[in-house]
Protein backbone atom coordinates (compact mmCIF):
# COMPACT_ATOMS: atom_id res chain seq x y z
CA UNK A 1 0.00 0.00 0.00
CA UNK A 2 1.90 3.11 -1.00
CA UNK A 3 1.11 6.71 0.43
CA UNK A 4 -0.62 9.24 -1.88
CA UNK A 5 -0.31 12.53 0.30
CA UNK A 6 2.39 13.37 3.19
CA UNK A 7 1.67 11.51 6.25
CA UNK A 8 -0.09 12.72 8.82
CA UNK A 9 1.11 14.71 11.62
CA UNK A 10 0.73 12.39 15.13
CA UNK A 11 -1.96 15.69 16.31
CA UNK A 12 -3.67 15.18 13.11
CA UNK A 13 -4.37 11.81 13.68
CA UNK A 14 -5.39 12.01 16.94
CA UNK A 15 -7.93 14.48 15.81
CA UNK A 16 -8.91 12.00 13.47
CA UNK A 17 -9.34 9.51 15.57
CA UNK A 18 -11.38 11.19 18.01
CA UNK A 19 -13.37 12.17 15.09
CA UNK A 20 -14.32 9.08 14.05
CA UNK A 21 -15.09 7.68 17.84
CA UNK A 22 -17.13 10.48 18.21
CA UNK A 23 -19.45 9.42 14.88
CA UNK A 24 -22.67 10.30 14.93
CA UNK A 25 -23.08 6.62 14.61
CA UNK A 26 -19.43 4.87 14.42
CA UNK A 27 -19.00 1.64 13.30
CA UNK A 28 -16.09 -0.35 14.25
CA UNK A 29 -15.26 -4.20 13.27
CA UNK A 30 -14.66 -5.97 16.82
CA UNK A 31 -11.88 -8.62 16.78
CA UNK A 32 -12.31 -11.35 19.49
CA UNK A 33 -10.98 -14.82 20.69
CA UNK A 34 -12.38 -17.30 21.76
CA UNK A 35 -9.73 -20.22 22.27
CA UNK A 36 -7.90 -20.64 19.00
CA UNK A 37 -11.22 -19.17 17.48
CA UNK A 38 -10.91 -15.86 15.89
CA UNK A 39 -14.28 -13.92 15.58
CA UNK A 40 -15.36 -10.71 13.94
CA UNK A 41 -18.61 -8.59 13.76
CA UNK A 42 -19.36 -5.07 13.28
CA UNK A 43 -20.86 -3.25 15.68
CA UNK A 44 -21.77 0.47 16.62
CA UNK A 45 -19.97 2.24 19.30
CA UNK A 46 -20.65 5.08 21.20
CA UNK A 47 -17.26 7.32 22.64
CA UNK A 48 -18.61 8.13 26.48
CA UNK A 49 -16.36 9.12 29.39
CA UNK A 50 -13.10 8.26 27.28
CA UNK A 51 -14.35 4.71 27.14
CA UNK A 52 -15.86 2.73 23.73
CA UNK A 53 -19.06 1.38 24.44
CA UNK A 54 -20.34 -1.73 22.69
CA UNK A 55 -24.15 -3.02 23.01
CA UNK A 56 -25.10 -6.39 21.67
CA UNK A 57 -26.79 -9.57 23.22
CA UNK A 58 -25.28 -10.74 25.92
CA UNK A 59 -25.10 -14.52 24.81
CA UNK A 60 -23.67 -13.51 21.63
CA UNK A 61 -20.12 -15.05 20.55
CA UNK A 62 -18.75 -11.00 20.76
CA UNK A 63 -20.02 -10.67 24.56
CA UNK A 64 -19.26 -14.30 25.60
CA UNK A 65 -15.75 -13.38 24.36
CA UNK A 66 -15.11 -10.29 25.44
CA UNK A 67 -16.58 -11.38 28.90
CA UNK A 68 -14.03 -14.31 29.44
CA UNK A 69 -11.29 -13.24 27.97
CA UNK A 70 -11.18 -9.24 29.37
CA UNK A 71 -10.19 -7.81 25.86
CA UNK A 72 -10.68 -7.45 22.51
CA UNK A 73 -9.28 -5.78 19.22
CA UNK A 74 -11.24 -2.71 16.97
CA UNK A 75 -10.83 -1.39 13.71
CA UNK A 76 -12.47 1.48 12.48
CA UNK A 77 -12.66 3.44 8.98
CA UNK A 78 -12.19 2.46 5.91
CA UNK A 79 -8.97 -0.51 5.08
CA UNK A 80 -6.81 2.34 3.98
CA UNK A 81 -7.62 5.10 6.96
CA UNK A 82 -7.42 2.47 9.76
CA UNK A 83 -7.94 2.98 13.33
CA UNK A 84 -6.75 -0.05 15.70
CA UNK A 85 -8.06 0.04 19.32
CA UNK A 86 -6.80 -2.74 21.78
CA UNK A 87 -9.39 -2.50 24.79
CA UNK A 88 -9.78 -4.50 27.98
CA UNK A 89 -13.21 -4.84 29.59
CA UNK A 90 -14.48 -2.41 32.50
CA UNK A 91 -17.82 -3.56 32.94
CA UNK A 92 -20.82 -5.09 31.37
CA UNK A 93 -24.46 -3.91 32.60
CA UNK A 94 -27.65 -4.97 31.51
CA UNK A 95 -29.25 -2.33 28.73
CA UNK A 96 -32.67 -2.02 31.42
CA UNK A 97 -30.43 -1.60 34.39
CA UNK A 98 -27.81 1.05 33.37
CA UNK A 99 -27.11 4.67 34.34
CA UNK A 100 -28.65 7.53 32.36
CA UNK A 101 -24.80 8.16 30.74
CA UNK A 102 -24.92 5.29 29.52
CA UNK A 103 -28.08 4.29 27.75
CA UNK A 104 -28.96 7.53 26.75
CA UNK A 105 -25.34 7.94 25.80
CA UNK A 106 -25.48 4.82 23.51
CA UNK A 107 -28.43 6.18 22.33
CA UNK A 108 -27.78 9.69 21.62
CA UNK A 109 -24.78 8.21 19.95
CA UNK A 110 -25.86 5.27 18.03
CA UNK A 111 -28.95 4.94 15.28
CA UNK A 112 -30.74 2.43 17.52
CA UNK A 113 -31.46 1.90 21.63
CA UNK A 114 -30.48 -1.25 22.82
CA UNK A 115 -33.57 -0.63 25.19
CA UNK A 116 -35.84 -1.90 22.93
CA UNK A 117 -33.55 -4.53 21.50
CA UNK A 118 -35.06 -6.89 24.88
CA UNK A 119 -33.73 -7.84 28.08
CA UNK A 120 -30.56 -10.12 27.03
CA UNK A 121 -28.81 -7.13 25.52
CA UNK A 122 -25.81 -5.24 27.60
CA UNK A 123 -23.51 -2.51 27.19
CA UNK A 124 -19.50 -3.51 27.43
CA UNK A 125 -17.88 -0.54 28.49
CA UNK A 126 -13.90 -0.88 26.89
CA UNK A 127 -11.23 1.29 28.43
CA UNK A 128 -9.23 1.80 25.18
CA UNK A 129 -5.50 0.29 26.02
CA UNK A 130 -3.42 0.81 22.89
CA UNK A 131 -4.41 2.86 19.70
CA UNK A 132 -3.24 3.37 16.21
CA UNK A 133 -3.50 5.02 13.18
CA UNK A 134 -2.44 5.00 10.04
CA UNK A 135 -3.49 5.14 6.20
CA UNK A 136 -0.89 4.18 4.00
CA UNK A 137 2.62 2.09 4.51
CA UNK A 138 3.99 5.65 5.04
CA UNK A 139 1.76 5.79 7.81
CA UNK A 140 3.11 3.07 9.67
CA UNK A 141 6.05 5.17 11.64
CA UNK A 142 4.62 7.18 14.51
CA UNK A 143 1.21 4.96 14.50
CA UNK A 144 0.41 4.22 18.39
CA UNK A 145 -1.05 7.28 19.72
CA UNK A 146 -1.98 5.78 22.74
CA UNK A 147 0.23 2.89 25.06
CA UNK A 148 -1.20 1.89 28.64
CA UNK A 149 -4.41 4.03 28.27
CA UNK A 150 -2.41 7.20 27.81
CA UNK A 151 -2.67 9.11 24.90
CA UNK A 152 1.06 10.58 23.48
CA UNK A 153 0.18 13.27 21.64
CA UNK B 1 -29.07 -0.87 11.99
CA UNK B 2 -32.31 -0.49 10.13
CA UNK B 3 -32.31 -1.66 6.12
CA UNK B 4 -33.14 1.16 3.74
CA UNK B 5 -34.14 -1.23 0.49
CA UNK B 6 -36.01 -4.86 0.28
CA UNK B 7 -33.33 -7.76 1.18
CA UNK B 8 -31.30 -8.87 -1.80
CA UNK B 9 -31.70 -12.54 -3.14
CA UNK B 10 -28.77 -14.82 -2.06
CA UNK B 11 -27.94 -15.50 -5.55
CA UNK B 12 -27.43 -11.37 -5.50
CA UNK B 13 -25.92 -11.82 -2.48
CA UNK B 14 -23.36 -14.50 -3.83
CA UNK B 15 -22.74 -12.15 -7.25
CA UNK B 16 -22.09 -9.38 -5.30
CA UNK B 17 -19.83 -11.48 -3.07
CA UNK B 18 -17.55 -12.52 -5.74
CA UNK B 19 -17.49 -9.13 -7.15
CA UNK B 20 -16.08 -8.14 -4.08
CA UNK B 21 -13.53 -10.64 -3.77
CA UNK B 22 -12.62 -10.32 -7.23
CA UNK B 23 -11.44 -6.62 -7.15
CA UNK B 24 -9.25 -5.47 -8.62
CA UNK B 25 -7.34 -4.52 -5.09
CA UNK B 26 -9.53 -6.09 -2.75
CA UNK B 27 -8.98 -5.55 1.07
CA UNK B 28 -9.69 -7.34 4.19
CA UNK B 29 -10.26 -6.67 7.49
CA UNK B 30 -8.30 -10.42 8.95
CA UNK B 31 -8.79 -11.50 12.48
CA UNK B 32 -7.17 -14.14 13.90
CA UNK B 33 -6.41 -15.66 17.60
CA UNK B 34 -3.27 -16.50 19.60
CA UNK B 35 -5.02 -18.01 22.67
CA UNK B 36 -7.04 -14.89 24.47
CA UNK B 37 -5.67 -12.24 22.90
CA UNK B 38 -7.25 -11.41 19.24
CA UNK B 39 -5.65 -9.26 16.29
CA UNK B 40 -7.11 -7.62 13.48
CA UNK B 41 -5.52 -5.86 10.62
CA UNK B 42 -6.05 -4.98 7.41
CA UNK B 43 -4.66 -6.72 4.14
CA UNK B 44 -5.17 -6.98 0.65
CA UNK B 45 -6.12 -10.15 -0.75
CA UNK B 46 -6.20 -12.07 -4.24
CA UNK B 47 -9.31 -14.29 -5.30
CA UNK B 48 -7.31 -17.08 -7.21
CA UNK B 49 -8.98 -20.66 -7.53
CA UNK B 50 -11.37 -20.63 -5.38
CA UNK B 51 -8.75 -19.73 -2.47
CA UNK B 52 -8.18 -16.71 -0.41
CA UNK B 53 -4.61 -15.56 -0.57
CA UNK B 54 -3.08 -13.11 1.56
CA UNK B 55 0.62 -12.08 1.58
CA UNK B 56 2.41 -10.71 4.63
CA UNK B 57 5.65 -11.57 6.49
CA UNK B 58 5.93 -14.40 7.66
CA UNK B 59 6.98 -13.41 11.64
CA UNK B 60 3.82 -11.01 11.31
CA UNK B 61 1.16 -11.85 14.27
CA UNK B 62 -1.37 -12.33 11.26
CA UNK B 63 0.78 -15.07 9.80
CA UNK B 64 1.80 -17.00 13.11
CA UNK B 65 -1.76 -16.63 14.77
CA UNK B 66 -3.16 -18.22 11.61
CA UNK B 67 -0.18 -20.71 10.70
CA UNK B 68 -0.33 -21.70 14.74
CA UNK B 69 -4.26 -22.12 14.57
CA UNK B 70 -4.94 -23.16 10.81
CA UNK B 71 -8.06 -20.55 10.83
CA UNK B 72 -9.07 -16.85 10.21
CA UNK B 73 -12.39 -15.03 9.93
CA UNK B 74 -12.53 -12.31 7.43
CA UNK B 75 -14.73 -8.99 7.15
CA UNK B 76 -14.99 -7.39 3.50
CA UNK B 77 -16.70 -4.08 2.34
CA UNK B 78 -18.35 -1.23 4.78
CA UNK B 79 -19.62 -2.13 7.89
CA UNK B 80 -23.18 -1.95 6.67
CA UNK B 81 -22.09 -3.94 3.76
CA UNK B 82 -20.33 -6.73 4.96
CA UNK B 83 -18.75 -10.24 3.80
CA UNK B 84 -17.44 -12.48 6.43
CA UNK B 85 -15.69 -15.45 5.76
CA UNK B 86 -14.33 -17.99 8.19
CA UNK B 87 -11.13 -19.75 6.17
CA UNK B 88 -9.01 -22.08 7.43
CA UNK B 89 -5.28 -22.28 6.23
CA UNK B 90 -4.94 -24.43 3.11
CA UNK B 91 -1.02 -23.66 2.75
CA UNK B 92 2.03 -20.96 3.43
CA UNK B 93 4.57 -20.44 0.56
CA UNK B 94 7.58 -18.38 0.67
CA UNK B 95 6.81 -15.72 -1.80
CA UNK B 96 10.11 -15.92 -3.78
CA UNK B 97 8.93 -20.04 -4.17
CA UNK B 98 5.83 -19.86 -5.05
CA UNK B 99 4.62 -21.07 -8.79
CA UNK B 100 3.51 -18.65 -10.99
CA UNK B 101 -0.52 -18.95 -10.94
CA UNK B 102 0.20 -17.69 -7.28
CA UNK B 103 2.95 -15.16 -7.68
CA UNK B 104 1.85 -13.39 -10.85
CA UNK B 105 -1.96 -13.78 -9.90
CA UNK B 106 -1.54 -12.01 -6.50
CA UNK B 107 0.68 -9.15 -7.90
CA UNK B 108 -1.95 -8.84 -10.70
CA UNK B 109 -4.81 -8.05 -8.81
CA UNK B 110 -3.33 -6.85 -6.01
CA UNK B 111 -1.69 -3.16 -6.25
CA UNK B 112 1.96 -4.50 -4.86
CA UNK B 113 3.88 -7.38 -5.28
CA UNK B 114 5.47 -9.54 -2.26
CA UNK B 115 8.42 -10.26 -4.30
CA UNK B 116 9.62 -6.58 -3.90
CA UNK B 117 9.54 -7.14 -0.27
CA UNK B 118 11.57 -8.88 0.41
CA UNK B 119 12.68 -13.23 1.48
CA UNK B 120 10.75 -13.31 4.92
CA UNK B 121 7.18 -12.96 3.19
CA UNK B 122 4.61 -15.58 2.91
CA UNK B 123 1.21 -16.38 0.61
CA UNK B 124 -1.16 -17.74 3.08
CA UNK B 125 -3.66 -19.68 0.85
CA UNK B 126 -6.82 -19.95 2.55
CA UNK B 127 -10.03 -22.09 1.90
CA UNK B 128 -13.26 -20.22 2.48
CA UNK B 129 -15.51 -22.66 5.22
CA UNK B 130 -18.45 -20.77 5.92
CA UNK B 131 -19.39 -17.15 3.87
CA UNK B 132 -22.04 -14.67 5.00
CA UNK B 133 -23.46 -11.68 3.55
CA UNK B 134 -25.66 -8.81 4.86
CA UNK B 135 -26.42 -5.43 4.58
CA UNK B 136 -28.66 -4.19 7.39
CA UNK B 137 -30.56 -6.16 10.05
CA UNK B 138 -33.25 -7.26 7.33
CA UNK B 139 -30.96 -9.21 5.51
CA UNK B 140 -29.48 -10.97 8.73
CA UNK B 141 -31.88 -13.99 7.80
CA UNK B 142 -30.91 -15.72 4.66
CA UNK B 143 -27.15 -14.39 5.55
CA UNK B 144 -25.15 -17.52 4.87
CA UNK B 145 -24.08 -18.41 1.98
CA UNK B 146 -21.65 -21.17 2.35
CA UNK B 147 -21.34 -23.75 4.55
CA UNK B 148 -18.41 -26.30 5.13
CA UNK B 149 -16.83 -25.22 1.79
CA UNK B 150 -20.11 -25.59 -0.80
CA UNK B 151 -22.02 -22.35 -1.40
CA UNK B 152 -25.72 -23.18 -1.28
CA UNK B 153 -27.20 -20.71 -3.63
Amino acid sequence: MTGQQAPRTRARRKADTLAKLEGPVADCWVATADGATPYLVPLTLAWLRERIVLATDGNSRTARAITATGTARLGLGGTRDVVMIDVRLESVTAVNAAPDWLAEGYAGRADWDPRTAGDGYVFLVLAPDRIQAWREADEIPGRTLMRAGVWEC
